[in-house]
């Protein structure tokens, strides 16, 4: 039996391509005294892990070329040296684009059997934390107050728009389809949903919000982040969660213009968090979360592709847009 | 007797110019019921008045010529019709650059008279709360921490750095001379002064911030607000006070590459604000700078003008960096 794996085979110059990447067979590997096998069932492509092909300001470390493309996946305990994690038992871990990984105990997480795996890989894995702490952290949104998301039909952007419904709020998405907005406002109840590729973008943004914004989700940075900071209301929130408008080029652009001076001017509050930052309020956030699938207030989209080899196209289309809620690799 | 008056004379294209105003004389105002009659005894000119000449993003409004040149100032109630603010009494207020001004008596605040005057057009004034609230609301340094603050010889920032030093920390001032440097250092207590204009600067702040950046007090923008994103350390904190590097031009430059990339990767929260987003705390801030201006822990910094025809040259000379602590012109 071999191995099967995702290597980074080249950092990227300009946009991802399917060639940055290499599909290679190696041995299963051995595990020590304190780790187990992990034989992956699926796992996420999400925007951010392109940041860390790329400079050396990300948290990930520095981009480096000959290993396995990380990412957060869900797999089966195979082999075991721990009976706290025994064989058969699902863990959420960073699997990366492999088969088989070994993984050290202190990197799982159990999941919970009442609970269908796939959902760690969205709502109730990074992609829902994320979304949940982003909002009601940093965004702190008031019931009743405008809340408008970036990359809306996103991986964490739909579960935005959605938990700011729960919490009173009214919805504005921004995303790149006119598809996208049709779903957002049909199936998952946002109010109002908005193509940035619309040459009317600024002005349909100004219609959209007849009261202004006051928390901003940002997952893109770029144009739309400079519109929404002419939007946003006095005592604004900006919760700074990705730059995927900047991720897949080796040239970004510099900030948006009225930074700083529109903070100042209209007492705004950015703030940049990483969902690691929230790691102790993880197990309340995910009873939150589960109750509020199980009462049918939080849908889940996800988009699912059958194949490790389809992961590299995966991600250079999920880059260029094209999906819908969580893309997921099914091995 | 006839009022002498600065007035806008037009706005300014590119760099403010002394023939932007003009100096004309006026009837002296009737007050009505509510109001008293205050005759001028000095005013600060603060680089903050520059951004309502231009654009029309600023709290102050648009900009508009013909009217008299907006400041906070000092001055004696010559006529009144209330009894609350009777003839004799000093106040502080909205006077502008003219000699003689009818105020609301909602827009006045009676001086202690246990308090040096000149103290309420820096210290105590506006000056010297946003220099209060902004670090200490806005940026809240712990002890040990390093805050690091641009334009740090100006009528602001020379009062965060020693408010920043009372509460513990170290500091490093950014400013535009090697004499200010020295001031900073030798004069305020300051651990360390970089001159932004020498070609070494991001190498000199990268070696007087060892342990990084945990507040950075920003009153510049542009191009050190770039630098510092790179030295602040992960939950860093920007107090956005002002963006004197963009005022006085009609060709603001883009926001700093990195921005949002950067707060993101470094959780870092960038906070604008205005002075009166803490009226309700002005009383309690007040004592607390008596206290440090009389123990000797705080000291104030002026650069004294004397007429008010020498305000035009002063204010176009402080947009040059021309001052050290607050410009005041004395009538």
């Amino acid at each position: 039996m071999k191995n099967k794996q995702v290597i980074i085979n080249s950092l990227p110059e300009g946009k991802l391509t399917e060639s940055n990447y290499r599909l290679v067979e190696s041995e299963i590997p051995e595990i020590s005294s304190d780790q187990v096998l992990v034989k992956t069932i699926s796992f996420a492509i999400t925007a951010g892990t392109r940041a860390g092909l790329q400079g050396s300001a990300s948290y990930a470390g520095a981009p480096t070329t000959g290993i396995v493309m990380n990412c957060t996946g869900i797999g089966e305990i195979v082999k075991s040296n721990s009976e706290e994690y025994p064989i058969g038992k699902n863990v959420l871990t960073q699997t990366g684009w492999q088969e088989y990984s070994a993984q050290n105990i202190q990197s799982l997480t159990l999941l919970r059997d009442t609970v269908a795996p796939s959902l760690y890989l969205g709502p109730l894995g990074i992609n829902g934390l994320t979304a949940y702490f982003g909002l009601l952290e940093i965004g702190q949104p008031q019931e009743g107050e405008t809340v408008m998301i970036s990359a809306a039909a996103g991986s964490v952007g739909h579960m935005v728009g959605q938990i700011a419904k729960i919490k009173g709020c009214s919805v504005i998405g921004v995303c790149g389809s006119d598809d996208k907005c049709e779903k957002l406002i049909n199936d998952l109840g946002f109010d109002a949903a908005i193509n940035y590729k619309d040459a009317n973008f600024r002005q349909n943004l100004k219609e959209a919000t007849p009261n202004g914004v006051d928390v901003y989700f940002d997952n893109t940075g770029g144009m739309i982040l400079g519109s929404a900071l002419f939007r946003l209301n006095s005592g604004g929130r900006i919760a700074c969660c990705g730059v995927v408008s900047q991720y897949d080029t080796s040239t970004p652009e510099p900030g948006p213009r009225g930074i700083p001076g529109l903070l100042v001017n209209k007492s705004i509050r950015m703030q940049g968090f990483l969902v690691f930052d929230f790691a102790d309020k993880y197990e309340e956030a995910t009873n939150d979360l589960i109750g509020w699938i199980d009462s049918g207030q939080l849908k889940v989209l996800t988009d699912e592709l059958e194949g490790l080899e389809k992961a590299p196209q995966g991600f250079v289309d999920l880059l260029a847009g094209g999906n819908i809620g969580t893309r997921i690799v099914n091995i």
